[in-house]
């Protein structure tokens, strides 16, 4: 027999009456204390939660969801670790989450394990819904989420005709109002480092900045798009491109996301002993805390992290399971520029 | 009625007995397709998932962990996610975990949530094991882990008397390293940049480095400590209060993890105009990625993170719950000398 069985068998469990009595309140008040979301008065849920503690009692959730069909299990599929921006989105889902009494089951998606394999894993759990911030998804993978009632948010992108619902920032905006910085600090030649190909962040971003340019009378031969993949290291080396090009360096080099942008601000100064912004200018997009600091002082678009988060647990729509959602309310949520030292002059107004 | 109660009703559940007759295999064969570390042949595995994702079948995991008393979810609580050292562990440990078909339930404790609260959810749940980066932890709650058969490891940590495993690098032999590197590069003047005062791992690294300088005759009054909270913000700040001290600037300066010898550089370079390693040489601890980058080029030593999530996952014991484990290999983990830029001259031997 091992230890772990001697250890379940040998206690005696404390029951939610054991509880009750203790507190001196009904059985039917210890079950709302712990049920998230239930409406019980602060006091009461306090003397309960104090007796729970003195007699080693826990609910038991796994039972229970087997008849509520409800874990308050949520899973968060990460695609990108090394972009800092998901460590503050994880942060944020996480405390979030933990106010609404609900756990994160995380993944980690990468090259090795595809989303859709994810969440064939995540299916033989009992879960209440599905985040996702990685960009590749099959229609039939979030058809099989439907079909088993568990809704589907994206977060950071959308996946056209997917079925699976986007929160995301007004990322087109967002490529604009850099495009018009640029613009107005007098540049003339333009770089992107973009990400993933396939993502609509990316894209979004992309088309809002060549779109502002076009409309401002610049040639498309003066703009110049390179892969960077979405890393601080792809984004390095997409410098060092550009600089052994034949038409070289531009005025202007738009990151699309800050990571990326630190990178090519890193590779201008100490690979080519170049200046930000006076020889360079330099912008990013997401306003990673990282991109704050001394040495950069980045010039960028903030996520409304915050905003997107609750958007996204709103339409998991936990408290009240299959009601359906307003998908009228399906629009990209606008961030804001932040004006820092890596593009010269003054702030101009939004565009 | 609900749209989800609707769905569930609605479907026709495929059992692992269709799936049997679709692969042509036995229905103890998809049993052992799904099972973490069952022996099956790979072949025979694949053509199952080949079948059981045509039939979009998914074990439910949740009522066959009510019979086994296994979930194959294992908690982790991450207690500091502003140091990027943890987004490197939770990658490290989600892969690991993942190759073993184990999933993660990952809890981020704040102020507003303590360890021991964490704890108290994670047991509504039926998991397999926790493991722990935070600091603060009671021996009553580790009590209540193993009551439950549920084993807790510390990870990059210990907490004397807890009862829990701790694996972790060898702090003590890392300080005396950059210890040596300092003195060997004409050092004379030592300041430290302290983290959480209660926690083993700052105060291993700190005993370690003065024990060393001590040995070499440094006098303790030309060592000082001055508390970064283990952010970068926080190193910033000491290193603003040291150059206010009367004693002014040390010859070197040990930031007890990267991150805040990233903040030190900066404040040194940006703030107050001064030269790395020229005027102040500083080292670091942990060699995240971040700090190999071009502006930091920092030296420092490196955690062995790969050896010790395997070494944390094999503590666990997944695969033969209750098996008493060996505790006398709860030696810690030595890492190795990183040597870049910020502190001059060669690498000293090791000490």
């Amino acid at each position: 027999m091992t230890k772990r069985k001697k250890y379940r068998e040998g206690s005696i469990r404390t029951t939610s009456f054991d509880v009750a009595a203790l507190a001196g309140v009904s059985q039917s008040a210890v079950s709302r204390a712990f049920k998230p979301g239930a409406s019980i008065a602060p006091e009461t849920r306090d003397k309960i939660l104090d007796a729970a503690r003195k007699l080693n009692y826990v609910p038991n959730s796994i039972a229970s969801s087997l008849t509520t069909h409800r874990s308050n299990i949520v899973a968060l599929i990460l695609g990108d670790l090394h972009n800092p921006f998901y460590t503050h989105v994880l942060e944020a889902f996480g405390r979030e989450m933990q106010d609404r009494d609900r756990q994160l089951l995380v993944f980690t998606v990468n090259e090795d394990l595809a989303t859709d394999d994810a969440i064939m894993r995540l299916l033989r759990y009992q879960i209440d819904g599905v985040i996702l911030t990685s960009a590749q998804l099959s229609t039939q993978m979030v058809g099989m989420c439907h079909n088993r009632g568990i809704p589907v948010v994206l977060f950071n992108r959308y996946i056209p005709q997917s079925g699976a619902f986007g929160v995301r920032c007004d990322n087109s905006w967002g490529g604009r109002q850099i495009a018009e910085a640029f613009l107005r600090a007098g540049a003339k030649t333009f770089g992107m480092i973009t990400g993933d190909p396939n993502g609509t962040t990316s894209k979004d971003r992309v088309s809002g900045f060549v779109e502002r340019l076009i409309e401002n009378g610049v040639p498309r031969t003066a703009i110049r798009s390179f892969e960077g993949n979405s890393t601080y290291e792809g984004a390095c080396d997409a410098v060092r491109r550009m600089h052994a090009d034949a038409d070289g360096l531009p005025d202007a080099i738009f990151g699309i996301n800050d990571t990326m942008a630190m990178g090519a601000m890193d590779t201008l100064r100490h690979h080519l002993g170049l200046s930000v912004p006076g020889d360079v200018m330099i912008a990013g997009f997401d306003d990673i805390p990282e991109g704050a600091r001394l040495p950069y002082q980045l010039t960028t678009v903030r996520q409304p992290i915050k905003r997107m988060v609750r958007a996204t647990i709103e339409h998991l729509n936990l408290d009240n399971p299959g009601q359906p959602i307003d998908l009228t309310h399906d629009q990209p949520i606008r961030g804001h520029m932040v004006w820092r030292k890596t593009v010269p002059g003054d702030a101009p107004p939004e565009v």
